[in-house]
């Protein structure tokens, strides 16, 4: 278990009393995890790092720089910029100078922030990522933490679909250089839903709102309840009532039939939607921006198989007004979507009078990184240590500092093994290795010492039963399986010769 | 300006009502930085990240691996834990089920959480790293700010002082590859302060810890200050009272004298400490750890000069226990320490009855950076993008794309511009080239799309006037200065030639 959550305990004292008990002597406080959020241990956190690093290089290869804001604002930045749903989960608090303000929810509302605040250095057009915790208060469940990483890329002032492209392509790139086998960019835009509720005379905002929020829900509810939905409302599994947005069925039919049509690649997609809506200017304009969208991939080089346009994709949050996206996994659709953006014209204007036309995405790192192990997709390294230094006898500490020190400048990654005189047994020391999967010990006794010598231990050897191994023959001296002893003076070397060969096998 | 604080302005509108105006209209949010926080444009995130990289890697190499806690504690974990003043400063909030928590004020606290929490995961010996924001409702100033990031190791489970030999080989490693002119390390035992007060006769804690207290304001307010306050205190500049320890004058010169004592080695200066002590028992516990620490950083290879005894260093954290250290840099002695840590074997005790002795370090990257910055230090990089594809006239967005596409499958970082139709004039393009500090631009008009060619221009050339340079007639094809025109296929070449000669120049 890498990921460990908190056991669902009470706390042992109350944590206005000091952690003194009544006798005076120090009382123990209970080591737990907050509720809903995750401690990381080396298993987790290794390959989350090379999955950022991955996931960094491609950003700065698609021209972005790195930004970065606190994990607080005022709460008047962060109130009303993500809707209802951000406002109820924001974790709120009070600044030591008893102004309210609130910890981030996402990185999109402070990149705005930042935007309006900063026009001179932040010329449009930029593209900034940044990558970070955000926080929202809400309902813990398996995956679901209230503290998340966000890895984020957003493109400002730049008003065309060519810049929603290369959001796409980069959200592509990542998946291939993590060599993920089969994944999907869903596409839409919210002004083709636009056009269809106008068409369908839905134009109060609310309302509007009301239906994105239902096509939202049809992959997580299924075709029949969201129809009810959209009619009259219906009871869930829980037997709450759902409240419906109280269309007839004419028009839930034309909703349902728009967001049903399929095809074969984006271009025939956008032909099909084509006898669905009116001539509107906004659906005109819709159906454009489509169409140059599917330009912009096919420059970009994308597959059809890699970016498909989808009429049913809607995305929560109340801000985007263009083109959305959403990165599904068809070989693990449980993880839904990993990645989701889209294009949000009017955010800054919350903070400007000018409005910067913006679009971007968001990488779910927890998400993301459980669909990768799911998928097999991540590195299973346990430690980047190389070489355990395993002191045997009266083995002064300095010595065994001394071999860690050569091991070091010659830029292996070395553990000294120090700890309390009964744990310094050979077997422990050797068990330790194991537990944290340390694939090399150089041990140090006093005959080594005295004769110049060390030995080293492949502790890959053995486990793998190599025993059609050439080399086998050489680790079998002294009768001890993957042991050889050598020279200080070739300490290095043949350390460097087992991690070569641990490499490759 | 790249490191940016909040203008001291008071928020446009109540935080509580949602940012409409009285006509229904949206009513500005004023973009602005909470107090004491600080935004971080790419100038300053830049070199941030590869300082925290090359410090990373050098963990690494010591052994160390990587940990992770949420940014939120349940509050009995936090207070108490860092003393007095850590509980000011916390800043507290409520979790969704009323729960009191707060933000952590370092990494060490849950470190040692983490630690009794998983003894099968994280047995020990245990060396793990962590960095990430840590958050004190400080009064901000000049580089004090309230959310901070501080970078830590951490041993667990060595009771020697091998292994803080260790840590401080750490630190002045890190000095070393970040090409720090001139370090030093000051160490000092808590035991050796502690044998002191005894023969002093100052057992009560309380008093013991104002004595360390004095001791640490030495190089803040002087030495005649600091024997004001071991003995009736003094009224400081502001006129406020500041209470004394109320020493006699013949246990202030005793410890006045210890605290100056000073040698050219650090085996010299254990000899130099011996007259002023007695020989009570924990007097030699403290001279013994101190000369096994000189041997330690002997076998280490540390110079003298790098890491050298100061029994004046007292450092205020509560939970010390053993050998303290803090880095200071002679050629910038305005930052004060830039990392600092020691040994603290009874933290865990707070969490488990089992104690685990541990020893560590941290480095605060804020002023880190500020010292690195004022030593020069830092690269002075402003992006890593390499190349902006700037387009003219009616060439398509597809084949900006397209140019891009090549460069970034070529491993170049490259920007393609796209912005409103006002800004597409070639010299807005080339500006913002200069604005953000990308090297080179790729141009493509009309007439170099019919022709198959791309134009190249280096954005150093000129800049810098490279007149001897012999390439420069090439570049001055066409007569403009460092622009040359080479067909598509030979883009990426040139480039690549372009960069290069700009890396060594």
């Amino acid at each position: 278990m890498s990921i460990l959550q908190e056991p669902e305990k009470k706390p042992v004292q109350d944590a206005k009393s000091a952690p003194k008990g009544k006798s005076g002597k120090p009382k123990r406080v209970e080591a737990r995890t907050l509720k809903g959020f995750q401690d990381l241990l080396p298993e987790a956190v290794l390959p989350r790092k090379a999955v950022i690093q991955t996931i960094e290089n491609i950003f700065e290869l698609f021209g972005f720089v790195p930004l970065e804001s606190p994990a607080m604002e005022y709460l008047d930045i962060l109130l009303g910029a993500g809707g209802e749903g951000a406002n109820k989960e924001l974790f709120r608090l009070e600044s030591p100078e008893g102004e309210e303000i609130a910890l981030r929810f996402d990185l999109t509302v402070p990149f705005a922030r930042m935007l309006a605040q900063y026009p001179d250095q932040l010329k449009a057009p930029f593209r900034r990522y940044a990558w970070g915790p955000v926080w929202r208060a809400d309902k813990p469940g398996p995956g679901r933490f209230r503290q998340f990483t966000q890895v984020d890329i957003d493109v400002a002032g730049a008003p065309t679909v060519a810049a929603d492209g290369e959001i796409i392509a980069v959200m592509c790139t990542i998946m291939r250089d993590l060599n993920v086998p089969d994944y999907t960019v869903l596409i839409n835009n919210r002004k083709l839903i636009d056009a269809l509720l106008l068409d369908c005379g839905i134009d109060d905002p609310n309302r509007q709102k009301h239906v994105l929020r239902v096509i939202d829900k049809r992959a997580k509810v299924g075709l029949d309840n969201i129809r009810l939905e959209f009619g009259p409302g219906r009871i869930d599994d829980s037997g709450d009532p759902i409240p419906g947005v109280g269309l007839d069925e004419v028009t839930i039919d034309k909703i349902l039939a728009f967001i049903a049509v399929e095809a074969s690649t984006r271009v025939e997609l956008v032909e099909a939607l084509m006898p669905h809506l009116s001539d509107s200017k906004t659906a005109q304009e819709a159906l454009d921006e489509l169409r140059e969208l599917a330009a912009t991939l096919e420059a970009l080089g994308i597959a059809e198989q890699h970016a498909r346009f989808d009429p049913s994709l809607a995305r929560g949050l109340d801000y985007y007004t263009g083109p959305v996206f959403e990165m599904i996994l068809p070989k693990a659709p449980e993880f839904g979507s990993i990645m989701g953006g889209g294009r949000y014209d009017g955010l800054v204007s919350r903070f400007k009078d000018q409005p910067i036309p913006c679009t971007g995405m968001s990488v779910g790192l927890d998400r993301l990184m459980a669909a990768l192990t799911y998928l097999g997709c991540v590195s299973t390294e346990r430690t980047p240590v190389q070489v355990l230094v395993v002191s045997m006898g009266n083995v002064p500490k300095s010595e065994t500092l001394r071999l860690a020190s050569e091991l070091r400048s010659a830029g292996i990654r070395t553990e000294a093994f120090f700890a309390s005189k009964k744990k310094m047994q050979m077997g422990n020391q050797l068990s330790h290795a194991d537990h944290y999967g340390i694939p090399v010990a150089v041990i140090i006794g006093e005959d080594e010492l005295l004769q110049g010598v060390v030995s080293i231990k492949d502790l890959h050897e053995g486990k793998s039963g190599r025993a059609d191994i050439a080399e086998r023959d050489a680790y079998m001296e002294a009768g001890k399986t993957g042991q050889i002893t050598v020279s200080r003076n070739d300490m290095v070397a043949q350390v460097r010769a087992i991690l070569g060969n641990q490499a490759t096998d």
